[in-house]
Protein backbone atom coordinates (compact mmCIF):
# COMPACT_ATOMS: atom_id res chain seq x y z
CA UNK A 1 0.00 0.00 0.00
CA UNK A 2 1.25 3.31 -0.81
CA UNK A 3 0.63 6.78 0.19
CA UNK A 4 1.74 9.99 0.68
CA UNK A 5 3.78 11.19 3.44
CA UNK A 6 4.42 14.95 4.01
CA UNK A 7 4.22 15.59 0.14
CA UNK A 8 6.47 12.41 -0.65
CA UNK A 9 5.27 8.53 -1.70
CA UNK A 10 5.67 6.01 1.12
CA UNK A 11 5.60 2.23 0.95
CA UNK A 12 4.05 -0.21 3.89
CA UNK A 13 4.25 -3.73 2.53
CA UNK A 14 0.95 -5.76 4.10
CA UNK A 15 -1.54 -8.16 3.66
CA UNK A 16 -4.69 -7.99 1.71
CA UNK A 17 -7.71 -9.28 0.85
CA UNK A 18 -10.83 -9.11 -1.48
CA UNK A 19 -14.69 -9.36 -0.85
CA UNK A 20 -16.72 -8.13 -3.94
CA UNK A 21 -15.55 -5.02 -5.10
CA UNK A 22 -13.47 -4.08 -2.41
CA UNK A 23 -10.16 -5.13 -0.77
CA UNK A 24 -9.27 -4.75 2.46
CA UNK A 25 -6.21 -4.63 4.42
CA UNK A 26 -5.26 -4.02 8.34
CA UNK A 27 -2.51 -2.69 11.02
CA UNK A 28 -2.25 -1.49 13.86
CA UNK A 29 -4.46 1.66 14.66
CA UNK A 30 -1.28 3.45 16.10
CA UNK A 31 0.79 2.80 13.04
CA UNK A 32 1.42 5.94 10.91
CA UNK A 33 0.80 3.81 7.34
CA UNK A 34 -2.45 3.13 9.02
CA UNK A 35 -3.49 6.81 10.46
CA UNK A 36 -1.58 8.06 6.71
CA UNK A 37 -3.81 6.33 4.91
CA UNK A 38 -7.70 6.39 6.36
CA UNK A 39 -9.88 8.88 4.52
CA UNK A 40 -6.97 9.71 2.18
CA UNK A 41 -6.16 8.41 -1.28
CA UNK A 42 -3.85 5.41 -1.50
CA UNK A 43 -2.57 3.11 -4.32
CA UNK A 44 -2.47 -0.42 -3.35
CA UNK A 45 -0.66 -2.75 -5.43
CA UNK A 46 -0.23 -6.90 -5.76
CA UNK A 47 2.58 -8.34 -8.00
CA UNK A 48 2.85 -11.80 -8.62
CA UNK A 49 5.99 -13.19 -10.73
CA UNK A 50 5.72 -15.69 -13.05
CA UNK A 51 8.89 -15.94 -14.46
CA UNK A 52 12.22 -14.50 -16.26
CA UNK A 53 11.62 -14.03 -19.84
CA UNK A 54 15.34 -14.42 -22.22
CA UNK A 55 15.19 -13.10 -25.39
CA UNK A 56 17.88 -12.65 -28.23
CA UNK A 57 18.09 -9.29 -27.25
CA UNK A 58 18.77 -7.62 -23.68
CA UNK A 59 15.97 -4.97 -25.05
CA UNK A 60 13.33 -8.06 -25.73
CA UNK A 61 13.92 -9.36 -21.93
CA UNK A 62 10.91 -9.54 -19.93
CA UNK A 63 9.23 -10.75 -17.35
CA UNK A 64 6.08 -12.92 -16.97
CA UNK A 65 3.70 -11.28 -14.27
CA UNK A 66 0.07 -10.77 -12.88
CA UNK A 67 -0.04 -7.23 -11.54
CA UNK A 68 -3.05 -5.19 -10.30
CA UNK A 69 -2.52 -1.64 -9.12
CA UNK A 70 -5.98 0.22 -7.74
CA UNK A 71 -6.34 3.87 -6.54
CA UNK A 72 -8.49 5.53 -4.46
CA UNK A 73 -9.72 6.60 -0.94
CA UNK A 74 -9.03 4.20 1.99
CA UNK A 75 -11.74 4.57 4.53
CA UNK A 76 -11.68 2.89 7.98
CA UNK A 77 -14.61 0.13 9.20
CA UNK A 78 -15.65 1.88 12.41
CA UNK A 79 -18.41 -0.41 13.76
CA UNK A 80 -16.31 -2.83 15.77
CA UNK A 81 -18.75 -6.15 14.58
CA UNK A 82 -17.77 -5.51 11.38
CA UNK A 83 -14.31 -5.15 11.78
CA UNK A 84 -14.35 -8.50 13.43
CA UNK A 85 -16.24 -9.77 10.35
CA UNK A 86 -13.54 -8.78 7.97
CA UNK A 87 -11.08 -9.93 9.85
CA UNK A 88 -12.89 -12.96 10.31
CA UNK A 89 -13.03 -12.96 6.56
CA UNK A 90 -9.33 -11.97 5.99
CA UNK A 91 -7.93 -15.76 8.34
CA UNK A 92 -11.06 -17.86 6.49
CA UNK A 93 -9.76 -16.16 2.83
CA UNK A 94 -6.44 -18.01 3.79
CA UNK A 95 -7.30 -20.89 5.67
CA UNK A 96 -10.65 -21.71 5.63
CA UNK A 97 -12.18 -22.62 8.73
CA UNK A 98 -9.04 -21.31 10.88
CA UNK A 99 -11.12 -18.31 12.70
CA UNK A 100 -13.93 -21.03 14.51
CA UNK A 101 -11.08 -22.89 16.53
CA UNK A 102 -9.03 -19.64 17.61
CA UNK A 103 -9.27 -17.84 20.80
CA UNK A 104 -11.80 -14.57 20.15
CA UNK A 105 -10.47 -11.97 19.62
CA UNK A 106 -10.89 -9.23 22.89
CA UNK A 107 -11.85 -5.77 23.07
CA UNK A 108 -8.27 -4.07 23.68
CA UNK A 109 -7.54 -6.23 20.31
CA UNK A 110 -10.06 -5.15 18.32
CA UNK A 111 -9.42 -1.81 19.61
CA UNK A 112 -5.55 -1.92 18.79
CA UNK A 113 -6.52 -2.94 15.04
CA UNK A 114 -8.00 -1.03 12.19
CA UNK A 115 -9.25 -2.30 8.81
CA UNK A 116 -8.97 -0.45 5.59
CA UNK A 117 -10.86 -0.67 2.58
CA UNK A 118 -10.87 0.61 -0.80
CA UNK A 119 -13.37 0.10 -3.15
CA UNK A 120 -12.20 -1.65 -6.68
CA UNK A 121 -13.53 1.73 -8.73
CA UNK A 122 -9.90 2.51 -10.46
CA UNK A 123 -7.68 -0.08 -10.91
CA UNK A 124 -5.28 -1.50 -13.65
CA UNK A 125 -4.53 -5.17 -13.90
CA UNK A 126 -1.83 -6.09 -16.40
CA UNK A 127 -0.75 -9.41 -17.36
CA UNK A 128 2.39 -10.73 -19.28
CA UNK A 129 2.88 -14.28 -20.06
CA UNK A 130 4.08 -16.42 -22.83
CA UNK A 131 7.62 -16.87 -24.44
CA UNK A 132 10.09 -14.11 -25.80
CA UNK A 133 9.06 -11.86 -28.52
CA UNK A 134 12.05 -11.39 -30.09
CA UNK A 135 13.02 -8.94 -33.56
CA UNK A 136 12.18 -10.82 -36.54
CA UNK A 137 15.64 -10.65 -37.86
CA UNK A 138 16.95 -12.08 -34.11
CA UNK A 139 15.30 -14.74 -34.63
CA UNK A 140 18.03 -15.95 -37.36
CA UNK A 141 20.74 -15.27 -34.50
CA UNK A 142 22.21 -18.63 -32.79
CA UNK A 143 21.18 -17.03 -28.86
CA UNK A 144 19.27 -19.01 -26.55
CA UNK A 145 16.43 -17.81 -25.66
CA UNK A 146 13.10 -18.76 -23.56
CA UNK A 147 11.01 -19.14 -20.09
CA UNK A 148 12.64 -19.24 -16.81
CA UNK A 149 9.30 -20.07 -14.48
CA UNK A 150 8.79 -19.02 -11.13
CA UNK A 151 6.32 -19.56 -8.49
CA UNK A 152 5.46 -19.54 -5.06
CA UNK A 153 5.71 -22.99 -2.92
CA UNK A 154 5.05 -23.58 0.65
CA UNK A 155 7.71 -25.87 2.00
CA UNK A 156 7.00 -28.48 5.55
CA UNK A 157 4.61 -27.05 7.75
CA UNK A 158 6.86 -26.59 10.99
CA UNK A 159 4.58 -27.41 14.21
CA UNK A 160 5.31 -25.17 17.18
CA UNK A 161 7.17 -26.80 19.49
CA UNK A 162 4.59 -25.24 22.34
CA UNK A 163 2.02 -27.37 21.09
CA UNK A 164 -0.48 -29.40 23.47
CA UNK A 165 0.62 -32.82 22.66
CA UNK A 166 -2.91 -33.87 21.98
CA UNK A 167 -3.09 -30.88 19.78
CA UNK A 168 -3.20 -32.70 15.72
CA UNK A 169 -2.37 -30.56 12.53
CA UNK A 170 -6.13 -29.03 11.32
CA UNK A 171 -6.77 -30.02 8.12
CA UNK A 172 -6.57 -26.03 6.51
CA UNK A 173 -2.99 -26.43 7.52
CA UNK A 174 -2.36 -29.99 6.04
CA UNK A 175 -4.37 -29.20 2.99
CA UNK A 176 -3.05 -25.27 2.65
CA UNK A 177 -2.85 -24.69 -0.77
CA UNK A 178 -1.52 -20.84 -2.36
CA UNK A 179 -4.30 -19.79 -4.31
CA UNK B 1 8.47 1.73 -7.50
CA UNK B 2 5.78 4.62 -5.58
CA UNK B 3 6.15 8.10 -6.97
CA UNK B 4 3.49 11.13 -6.73
CA UNK B 5 0.96 11.62 -9.40
CA UNK B 6 -0.73 14.73 -9.18
CA UNK B 7 -1.09 14.84 -5.29
CA UNK B 8 -2.01 10.93 -5.48
CA UNK B 9 0.01 8.19 -4.35
CA UNK B 10 0.67 5.61 -8.09
CA UNK B 11 3.43 2.01 -7.64
CA UNK B 12 4.13 0.64 -10.99
CA UNK B 13 5.47 -2.83 -10.33
CA UNK B 14 9.27 -3.24 -11.76
CA UNK B 15 12.83 -5.11 -11.37
CA UNK B 16 15.44 -3.50 -9.38
CA UNK B 17 19.03 -3.92 -9.17
CA UNK B 18 21.43 -2.75 -6.58
CA UNK B 19 24.99 -1.69 -7.47
CA UNK B 20 26.84 -0.52 -4.10
CA UNK B 21 25.14 2.18 -2.50
CA UNK B 22 22.35 2.44 -4.98
CA UNK B 23 19.35 0.63 -6.85
CA UNK B 24 18.49 0.86 -9.89
CA UNK B 25 15.39 0.30 -12.24
CA UNK B 26 14.53 1.09 -15.70
CA UNK B 27 11.23 1.45 -17.94
CA UNK B 28 10.36 2.56 -21.17
CA UNK B 29 11.45 6.30 -21.42
CA UNK B 30 7.93 7.65 -22.87
CA UNK B 31 6.15 5.33 -19.62
CA UNK B 32 4.10 7.96 -17.10
CA UNK B 33 6.18 5.83 -14.44
CA UNK B 34 9.76 6.58 -15.55
CA UNK B 35 8.91 10.28 -16.52
CA UNK B 36 6.60 11.05 -12.94
CA UNK B 37 9.95 9.81 -10.77
CA UNK B 38 13.24 11.21 -12.82
CA UNK B 39 14.20 13.79 -10.66
CA UNK B 40 11.40 13.54 -7.99
CA UNK B 41 10.70 11.01 -4.80
CA UNK B 42 10.11 8.51 -4.91
CA UNK B 43 9.88 5.15 -2.56
CA UNK B 44 10.89 1.75 -3.76
CA UNK B 45 10.11 -1.17 -1.90
CA UNK B 46 10.50 -4.88 -2.07
CA UNK B 47 8.93 -7.90 0.36
CA UNK B 48 9.70 -11.15 -0.02
CA UNK B 49 7.40 -13.70 2.18
CA UNK B 50 8.54 -16.43 3.78
CA UNK B 51 5.79 -17.97 5.86
CA UNK B 52 2.29 -18.02 7.47
CA UNK B 53 2.60 -17.72 10.95
CA UNK B 54 -0.05 -19.35 12.71
CA UNK B 55 -0.82 -18.50 16.04
CA UNK B 56 -3.74 -19.41 19.02
CA UNK B 57 -5.13 -16.12 18.34
CA UNK B 58 -6.20 -14.49 15.87
CA UNK B 59 -4.47 -11.11 16.57
CA UNK B 60 -1.25 -13.06 16.49
CA UNK B 61 -1.49 -14.36 13.18
CA UNK B 62 1.38 -12.81 11.45
CA UNK B 63 3.66 -13.44 8.72
CA UNK B 64 7.26 -14.12 7.93
CA UNK B 65 8.93 -12.30 5.53
CA UNK B 66 12.01 -9.46 4.49
CA UNK B 67 11.01 -6.35 3.47
CA UNK B 68 13.10 -3.32 2.80
CA UNK B 69 11.88 0.35 1.94
CA UNK B 70 14.14 2.93 0.24
CA UNK B 71 13.27 6.63 0.31
CA UNK B 72 15.30 9.20 -1.67
CA UNK B 73 14.92 11.57 -4.89
CA UNK B 74 15.29 9.34 -8.36
CA UNK B 75 17.75 10.39 -10.68
CA UNK B 76 18.59 9.29 -14.49
CA UNK B 77 21.41 7.94 -15.87
CA UNK B 78 21.83 10.38 -18.82
CA UNK B 79 25.28 9.33 -20.11
CA UNK B 80 24.22 6.89 -23.08
CA UNK B 81 27.58 4.35 -22.48
CA UNK B 82 27.25 4.19 -18.47
CA UNK B 83 23.11 3.59 -19.35
CA UNK B 84 24.06 0.32 -20.98
CA UNK B 85 26.77 -0.48 -18.12
CA UNK B 86 23.96 -0.41 -16.04
CA UNK B 87 21.60 -2.19 -18.22
CA UNK B 88 24.45 -5.00 -18.86
CA UNK B 89 24.73 -4.90 -14.90
CA UNK B 90 21.04 -5.84 -14.24
CA UNK B 91 21.12 -8.54 -16.80
CA UNK B 92 24.10 -10.16 -15.41
CA UNK B 93 23.18 -9.92 -11.89
CA UNK B 94 20.27 -12.18 -12.64
CA UNK B 95 21.89 -14.22 -15.25
CA UNK B 96 25.72 -14.18 -15.18
CA UNK B 97 27.52 -14.11 -18.72
CA UNK B 98 24.21 -13.77 -20.48
CA UNK B 99 24.64 -10.20 -21.55
CA UNK B 100 27.97 -10.95 -23.67
CA UNK B 101 25.95 -13.63 -25.84
CA UNK B 102 23.12 -11.60 -26.96
CA UNK B 103 22.08 -9.18 -29.93
CA UNK B 104 24.08 -5.76 -29.02
CA UNK B 105 21.69 -2.81 -27.68
CA UNK B 106 21.26 -0.56 -30.94
CA UNK B 107 20.96 3.33 -30.75
CA UNK B 108 17.21 3.16 -30.42
CA UNK B 109 16.69 0.92 -28.06
CA UNK B 110 19.21 2.99 -25.64
CA UNK B 111 17.46 6.06 -26.46
CA UNK B 112 13.92 4.62 -25.45
CA UNK B 113 15.37 2.66 -22.33
CA UNK B 114 15.58 4.95 -18.77
CA UNK B 115 17.41 3.99 -15.96
CA UNK B 116 16.71 5.78 -12.92
CA UNK B 117 19.23 5.35 -9.74
CA UNK B 118 18.32 5.81 -6.05
CA UNK B 119 20.79 6.22 -3.44
CA UNK B 120 20.39 3.68 0.05
CA UNK B 121 20.48 7.01 2.14
CA UNK B 122 16.80 6.26 3.92
CA UNK B 123 15.87 2.95 3.93
CA UNK B 124 13.69 0.71 6.28
CA UNK B 125 14.30 -2.63 6.52
CA UNK B 126 12.50 -5.36 8.29
CA UNK B 127 12.62 -9.38 9.00
CA UNK B 128 10.06 -11.33 10.63
CA UNK B 129 11.34 -14.74 11.28
CA UNK B 130 10.25 -17.74 13.00
CA UNK B 131 6.76 -18.74 14.76
CA UNK B 132 3.86 -17.52 16.51
CA UNK B 133 4.30 -15.24 19.81
CA UNK B 134 0.74 -15.90 21.74
CA UNK B 135 0.11 -14.68 25.00
CA UNK B 136 1.37 -16.18 27.66
CA UNK B 137 -2.04 -17.92 28.90
CA UNK B 138 -2.95 -18.78 25.23
CA UNK B 139 -0.57 -21.88 25.37
CA UNK B 140 -2.69 -23.69 27.36
CA UNK B 141 -5.52 -23.78 24.77
CA UNK B 142 -5.55 -26.64 22.56
CA UNK B 143 -5.51 -24.96 19.15
CA UNK B 144 -2.64 -25.89 16.58
CA UNK B 145 -0.11 -23.01 15.65
CA UNK B 146 2.85 -23.52 13.70
CA UNK B 147 4.07 -21.93 9.93
CA UNK B 148 3.47 -22.75 6.61
CA UNK B 149 7.16 -21.51 5.31
CA UNK B 150 6.55 -20.09 1.46
CA UNK B 151 9.44 -19.64 -1.04
CA UNK B 152 9.74 -19.20 -4.71
CA UNK B 153 11.00 -21.99 -7.02
CA UNK B 154 11.80 -22.26 -10.46
CA UNK B 155 9.93 -24.67 -12.71
CA UNK B 156 11.28 -26.94 -15.73
CA UNK B 157 12.82 -24.21 -18.41
CA UNK B 158 11.06 -24.02 -21.35
CA UNK B 159 12.83 -23.61 -24.56
CA UNK B 160 11.28 -20.71 -27.19
CA UNK B 161 9.86 -23.14 -30.18
CA UNK B 162 11.65 -20.61 -32.38
CA UNK B 163 15.51 -21.46 -30.89
CA UNK B 164 17.70 -22.75 -34.13
CA UNK B 165 18.53 -26.50 -33.95
CA UNK B 166 21.86 -26.10 -32.38
CA UNK B 167 21.67 -23.43 -30.25
CA UNK B 168 22.00 -25.33 -26.60
CA UNK B 169 20.43 -24.20 -23.17
CA UNK B 170 23.70 -21.89 -22.06
CA UNK B 171 24.81 -22.81 -18.31
CA UNK B 172 23.66 -19.31 -17.12
CA UNK B 173 20.05 -20.95 -17.98
CA UNK B 174 20.54 -25.10 -16.85
CA UNK B 175 22.23 -23.89 -13.68
CA UNK B 176 20.07 -20.08 -12.86
CA UNK B 177 19.17 -20.51 -8.61
CA UNK B 178 16.73 -17.68 -7.36
CA UNK B 179 19.26 -15.70 -4.83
Amino acid sequence: VSYVLDGKPAVTPTLHWREGNHVYWHGSSASRAIRKSDGLDVCLAVTLMDGLVLARSAFHHSANYRSVVIYGRAVKIEDPELKVQKLRNFVDNILPGRWDGLRPMNEQEIKATTVLSLPIEEASAKIRDGGPNDDDEDYALPIWAGVIPLRTVTGPVQDDPRNLPDVARPRHVAEYKIK
